[in-house]
């Protein structure tokens, strides 16, 4: 059985990876800090004896006993609100915590999947946004916490694979919604949907017409899962294994409030805020190389993925309520 | 007096600016690891009361007796053949490296200059760079290590100064020259002038269109003690003190080969080799913020400045060769 060890593992995307995983038949090392993470997100793999949680942080030497086949880096802070809170803990995870990922991977052998980001595109000039281009990013900006801390990490994975081999993966991740999205992380699908379900107004920034694409969780997850175990042919190494994953399919801001008001019932009405700094107005992956590498694409509908993600935010926000 | 700390004193540029303090009446504490600084550039110092040479690591936290006011991070590996031969310890001086210097700041309350370089402008789309252009910039290229590095530093610096206050400024340094660089370290300075001066061919990449905008070494860290030293008022604190330095005149590879060629009375011929990938085809310094906020310009014409270089060179391949 291959082993996978899952850096920030009780996280959102991470506690789906491990699931997906453990479906798979590997054993798991699924490490967290709970800084964003929580146990709850993993507690029903808990019981299970391939899965082992290992509270510890990575950006202290990270020392797992026994073989590893398979890391995949996701532990950070991912949504603005948090790591604007937690800027110097966003700015480790992507440095030091892909140092001590890394120099894992090489003495285990291990595959290394890094988790990027759209945001090293940050607010892009060109769309959509192909695996060279080289994004539009504030160095020291607002959000440049979280936007540098990813591209160093694809600097730092790429560097260990020139120097030492590490067999690396770079995966963008953009948008992605679905359960365990935490209730005011700050992000687009739990905030329409928890005030679309209380009957609040429904906040969207600027005039609603900047666009995102959004990914379900069980598709990004899939692509990951994919990414990280396949074995490539020795002529896509290195830079050929930078792969956006994501949902090509593009909305407004505004169509994804009414979206959410239709598929909730609510009869909430949609409110306008300022927006942002840095905010980006525009996001699309091109995922023609996710396809070549992978076979891969999106496969949940938007609609649908909202309507199974409503049950996962009605619960959560009756458990807050409580 | 005055007590400052440089990092990477031991270099070409910390030599330099250890001299300028030391005259200036500070107090020197010069850190080095001797990866690429010299002992041999800071031995005119070393005899002095008021300098200190400390052979450390500021990848390991860094422990500084005593008072600091002011801390110049310099620390890097900066030339391209450099970096390439240390991709890790050139991403760990931008980032564990301005950690544990930032700490120290922190700790001691000291005035922070990062400095960082006119690489985090990459291959620049717009002409000449203002500090708010964001640049372009491959996040897992071939220079990425060192690119990334300084982006990270700025990120890192702007941390800081958001969450603890700390009096940070940034010195965005584009091509700098003079005495003490080291010969054979790929820059084209000592490379035309040492081909030049052993009647060698001069080796220009690509057709010598591309352009570099050189600052001899004095006006560079001229504009480092005032950027490092100054008191600010309020409103410029953070993104304000972001600052380009560097000499606005631009010439291309070629006119600067046979402007080498005329100043070393040299009879070489000019070769052409393939421009490296990645490589920038034209950078130059918008200054207008250094001059309003530090009253700075360059002063020293190129011609002149290539002068005072010769002597250097030509000892320095005199020593190379005994």
């Amino acid at each position: 059985m291959p082993r996978s060890l899952v850096t920030g593992g009780a996280g959102f995307i991470g506690s789906h990876l491990c699931e997906r995983l453990v479906a798979a038949g590997h054993d798991v090392v699924c490490v967290d800090n709970f800084i964003t993470g929580r146990s709850a997100n993993v507690q029903h793999l808990a019981g299970q004896k391939r899965f082992t949680l290992l509270e510890s942080d990575i950006r202290k030497p990270l020392h797992v006993p026994g073989r590893l086949d398979h890391i995949f880096h996701l532990a950070s802070l991912a949504s603005p609100k948090d790591y604007v809170r937690h800027p110097l803990e966003t700015l480790e995870a992507g440095s030091i915590g892909s140092t001590h990922t890394l120099e894992l991977a090489r003495n285990s052998g291990a595959t290394f999947l890094f988790t990027s980001s759209s945001e090293v595109y940050g607010d892009p000039l060109v769309h959509p946004q192909r695996e060279d281009y080289w994004g539009n990013v504030n160095p020291n900006g607002p959000r440049s916490m979280y936007d540098e801390s990813k591209r160093f990490g694809e600097a730092i994975a790429m560097a260990y694979h020139r120097q030492y081999g590490v067999s690396i993966r770079i995966a963008r991740i953009f948008n992605t919604y679905g359960p365990r999205m935490r209730i005011g992380d700050g992000r687009v699908i739990p905030a329409f949907v928890t005030q679309a379900l209380q009957e609040r107004p429904l906040t969207v920034y600027g005039d609603g017409t900047q666009t995102r694409s959004l990914c379900y969780v069980d598709d990004t997850v899939e692509a990951l899962f994919l990414l990280g175990t396949k074995t490539f042919p020795k002529d896509v190494q290195g830079v050929g294994l930078v792969i956006n994953i994501g949902n090509p399919n593009e909305l407004t801001m505004l169509d994804l409030a009414r979206l959410v008001l239709k598929a909730t019932g609510s009869k909430s009405p949609i409110i306008h805020e300022p927006l942002p700094e840095d905010d980006p107005k525009k996001r699309r992956p091109d995922i023609s190389r996710a396809r070549a590498s992978l076979s891969w694409e999106p496969r949940v509908p938007l609609r649908e993925g909202i309507k199974s993600t409503i049950p996962y935010f009605k619960a959560a926000s009756m458990t807050k309520a409580s």
